[in-house]
């Protein structure tokens, strides 16, 4: 997949530097990551985790406007050879698979994808209902674009590389596609209502997820895919709906995202397609 | 909600006959109800099975074009005072409206609205994905806006005509929504993968219809919501894909739309929010 001497185009936030690199997911404790939605909350601490928890691997975050991921690039100072930073919206196809075309001239393969990006309200354009009265079909159809339709094609655009690094990482037999999804998502856990956009966005999500891990485990591709809810976590997707969240209930990005990579380092083979909590608890559909 | 002396707007298909028209649903064996999604296919046979099995009761049946509907044509010769044709497209909300104000303006109030629209494949425009390779965004976009955006607005139109029906139900206690899933938009049945696009829009109609179900119950409106699976069926919809089915597996339209309607007819309170089968299984989510 890698072509030696081809041209690479500049990543953002970094010089050429293909001298560097080599397939890291064939060293040894190495292993290349990418975080999309990485600009803030939850995804931009898998960044700084993936980073500061670990001592080898490459990193690559990706965000809308790289130039206004400040917390990024302040990381990008630190870990200036372990982290790329490639913009990326999974709204707009042609940033996707120009994503996947830098990576694959650098990398060559992809060993964990982590889908972090997600939307719950947008003041004007996506609001989380509570009643079926405020459901707009505008809202409807942006949830499902964000949240369903975009982590989707990002992992049909990555399949090629994830493979690859599945097939040849030394510490794992497979690479991991991890999905953000949530709690709400579950029909069967749904005892509220109310969220309709946000809510079936992220069930259509899990159903995705799901049918994508049947195709891998069909053909032998060496990829889990997981889905993933971290709580109620402090960002600013859940602030303007923490004052009812009971006491010891409202997490720290920092806390949440070291479970959720327990979760994800201890996954096996048989967890394809799954769909586990912060605590490793399964979640029903 | 029926304001007598209005404006009646011409329904297609059939001259102004207001006098005709009292409160249905006042009346015992009588009752109103809409078939969204009767052109063709299932739909158009729960009209017919709702003219000619019973005695009594209003068929409003909406679909894209009236006029190019023929077989509805048909009915309507037979069933003139019986029969309203309405045009309604889910994916055009001032069509929905548009209905929702003929049917307040004649009827007052709705006993029964079956959502049968749906769609599974439309060369150039939706494709029933074999492999993630194949899924474009466009078909997912589509899918999710006629199965699932689509029922959903036409639930939150007719919200008041269906709270009124189930008030002043002789026969039933509440009103009755039920919309056409599919097995396949389940997550926990999910074995085999692919048709990404129209699974997952099914998986969402089937939580948006859980959703609605739960604010109903809160509200104490006298409405019950299910989703229904109708086997395999001899359609346009499932033409394509007929080889494959076991032998005695391919229903007719008539045989599953009189099984269908045993689910409906014997839907109680509790079932609010379920998932069945033709021959009344719940299916998991
Ligand atoms: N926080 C919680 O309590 C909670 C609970 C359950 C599930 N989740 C899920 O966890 C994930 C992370 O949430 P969070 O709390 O970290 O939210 P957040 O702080 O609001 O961050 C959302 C991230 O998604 C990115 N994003 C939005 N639209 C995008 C697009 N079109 N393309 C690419 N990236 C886009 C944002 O980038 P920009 O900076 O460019 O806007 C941002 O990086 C989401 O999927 C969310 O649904 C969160
Ligand atoms: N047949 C099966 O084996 C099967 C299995 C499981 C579930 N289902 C579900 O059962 C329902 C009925 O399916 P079917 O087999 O009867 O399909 P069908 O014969 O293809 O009929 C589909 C119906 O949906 C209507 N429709 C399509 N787009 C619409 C829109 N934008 N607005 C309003 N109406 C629209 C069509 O109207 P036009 O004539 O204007 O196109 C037609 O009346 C669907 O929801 C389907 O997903 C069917």
């Amino acid at each position: 997949m890698m072509r030696v001497g081809t041209m690479v185009p500049p990543l953002v936030g970094s010089i050429r530097r293909a001298a560097f690199f080599c397939r890291s997911a064939m060293e040894p404790g190495g292993g290349v990551a990418m975080v999309q939605g990485a600009s803030r909350g939850i995804g931009l601490e898998f960044v700084r985790q993936l980073l500061e928890k670990k001592e080898k691997g490459q990193v690559i975050a990706t965000c809308r406007d790289p130039s206004r991921a400040s917390f990024l690039q302040e990381l990008k100072g630190k870990y200036t050879e372990r982290l790329d930073i490639l913009p990326l919206d999974v709204t707009d196809e042609s940033s996707i698979k120009a994503s996947t075309k830098s990576i694959n001239e650098r990398y060559g393969s992809l060993n964990l994808l982590i889908n972090a990006s997600g939307v719950l309200s947008i003041p004007g354009v996506l609001q989380p209902e509570t009643t079926l009265n405020k459901v707009e079909k505008s809202s409807l159809m942006f949830a499902y674009e964000v949240n369903a339709a975009g982590p989707t094609l990002v992992i049909k655009h990555m399949w090629p590389l994830l493979k690859l690094g599945g097939q040849t990482a030394s510490e794992r037999k497979f690479s991991i596609v991890a999905n953000l999804s949530a709690r709400v998502s579950s029909i069967g856990d749904n005892g509220l209502g109310g969220w309709h956009s946000y809510r079936s966005s992220k069930t259509a999500l899990n159903q995705l997820t799901k049918n994508i891990s049947l195709e891998f485990a069909r053909r032998k591709d060496p990829i889990v895919c997981i889905l993933l809810h971290p709580g109620t976590v402090d960002t600013d997707l859940s602030k303007p709906f923490q004052r009812g969240v009971p006491e010891g209930k409202l997490f720290t990005p920092e806390f949440s995202v070291g479970k959720l990579l327990a979760v994800i380092e201890g996954t096996e083979a048989s967890d394809n397609g799954k769909f586990f909590a912060w605590d490793g608890q399964q979640i029903p559909w």
